[in-house]
């Protein structure tokens, strides 16, 4: 048996998939996040999930052959801690979760990367992505992130590229929830868009969102409400997403530019709900920003949806020791974020 | 015997290099690029220079083993042909530049490459960037180009990498000499800034910059145009050239959060004839934006000078046959650019 874990930890869900050798999802299941407790109440929860999702492949945990995690915050693969994951409740220092969670799933090896970068390497090696040598992946949810593979392999830099987010779209312009001015996410990441739309809505501008919000049982405006409210005509509701696509255009219109990639895909909670028409926006923003017009990337949307990150996580292989000479945040290895 | 000639191709200037077996410049010479008489007299005018800076190393042309050429314009380096040169006087179509050089410097074999990459390369490998494994190369100029290295190669895409100067700085912003609107090369480019300096002096504003051009019998606002307007405590070259610095700045910072390089390095006309002082004020303006600030790449100023390009391009060897596999377009082969 070849089974592996994954996790995608999010700060309002955690997704878990068991996987077959081919990488191949064999069982799923989705837990919310804890919103109290701190570190170990996200633990035992993402062992619950990743429990539910075992027996739906019909195995136990203590047999998966290892679990990956995709985390926000600074991750230290080596050491098995994540630092500043700051959409978690309470988590600034560093949390040995890799320890904790092995122990909480009866013994399995566990590997932490990047939430962003493993949802990346899932869509090159499974997904969109997959025919294609180059590609950078943007993911469209309540921040923007990025993750970029040159020539069949991730690059990560000194362990913090891929921020397409804090591309400066508009130097001078909005206030970034980073604390910068101008960055991508300002205008189109959810968070930023929901500040935006509380703003208008308090200077008396009308919409449903909010409505929508209360009506779905939410507190925040999440994908489906903002995708409820498009299609029920609300003026703001479009505004912000026609503005959040015209940066997301400009801003990947300017990757390009810098990287020249085959393929850029398309995921991300906002992504992958909205789908492929969105793609097809994004693109036409991008188009006018492209210097080497003639011969464009693919855009395409991510093909394994929400289960792309904990699927990347799942293809996380155990850490090997490090020759001496290698840098401290090497790689994917650590890398700060939000 | 191993010397190796090299040619940097400017719009106003030619520049030639004869580099020993280390790298080393051992005979150089510049000539104007000729404003008349298409590609055929620019070849003459090259072939003139790389003789004269031969006779300074003391060496023949014919005995070079490899004579090298950095060039704007669409590059294919396969056929030996250059086309779409706009800044060089009638030079569109496609024209055997390797062939009718290695003609005229008495057959050595002559390999084409593109202007910044070669540039880049030479800092990377003999420059600025030798400590580093990866770099970001700016050419702060008539243009602002660009040229990655990274984890030791340099890094093309499909061939239209590395267009720093077409990122996105303000979305909806100024007209850019390429079309597009908002990029950085419309705010720091010198055509740019030449332009704005004319339509401000039109527009009744007071400045020198006109008067020193004049003066130093130039036609065009030059580097040592600005330096001089600037020394001399010009209002509006001072303010231009702050402008263009803190949009340069906003420009590397996204290249940093999308690339997370070791080193900037900064050459180009300005950028070489502002010097240090300059590299430390871009610096300071690319700061605020750079995501991962606890950990910013080395800035610093192009170690090869006006001579870099030129010393780039002499490292270039003859083309190999290529696999049939790869594609058009592959490595710094054919590239697109003004």
């Amino acid at each position: 048996m070849s089974a592996r874990g994954g996790i995608d930890l999010g700060g309002t869900k955690i997704q878990a998939v068991v996987v077959n050798g081919r990488g191949t999802v064999i069982g799923d299941a989705r837990h919310q996040t804890p919103a109290n407790g701190g570190p170990p109440a996200v633990t035992a929860e993402m062992a619950a999930a990743l429990g539910e999702a075992a027996a739906a492949a019909g195995v136990e945990t203590s047999s998966l052959v290892s679990v990956g995690v995709g985390s926000p915050g600074v991750i230290d693969a080596a050491a098995g801690t994540v630092a500043s994951a700051r959409n978690l409740n309470d988590w600034i220092e560093p949390f040995p979760l890799a320890a904790e969670l092995s122990k909480a799933v009866g013994g399995a090896p566990v590997s932490l990367g990047n939430d962003v970068s493993v949802a990346t390497d899932a869509e090159f090696k499974l997904g969109a992505g997959k025919p294609y040598k180059s590609v950078l992946g943007v993911f469209w949810g309540t921040g923007v992130g990025g993750g970029i593979v040159l020539n069949g392999k991730p690059w990560n830099g000194r362990g913090a590229a891929a921020e397409i987010g804090h591309i400066v779209v508009k130097k001078d312009g909005a206030r970034c929830p980073c604390g910068r001015e101008g960055c991508l996410e300002a205008y189109a990441g959810r968070g930023s868009m929901e500040a935006k739309a509380r703003r208008e809505a308090e200077q008396g501008r009308k919409t449903d969102l909010f409505k929508i919000m209360e009506k779905k049982g939410r507190t925040r405006l999440t994908s489906g409400v903002w995708a409820k409210a498009i299609d029920d005509g609300d003026e703001l509701a479009i505004e912000l997403v026609d503005r959040a696509i015209s940066y997301l255009g400009a801003g990947i219109g300017s990757a390009v530019n810098l990287l020249d990639p085959e393929a850029v895909v398309i995921g991300g909670g906002l992504g992958v709900r909205f789908g492929q028409p969105y793609v097809e926006r994004i693109r036409q923003a991008m188009m006018p920003h492209v210097f080497a017009d003639e011969r464009p990337p693919e855009v395409l949307l991510a093909a394994l949806g929400d289960l792309g990150g904990a699927t990347g996580a799942a293809l996380l292989r155990p850490e090997r020791p490090k020759p001496a000479r290698r840098s401290v945040g090497d790689g994917a290895r650590s890398r700060a974020r939000r």
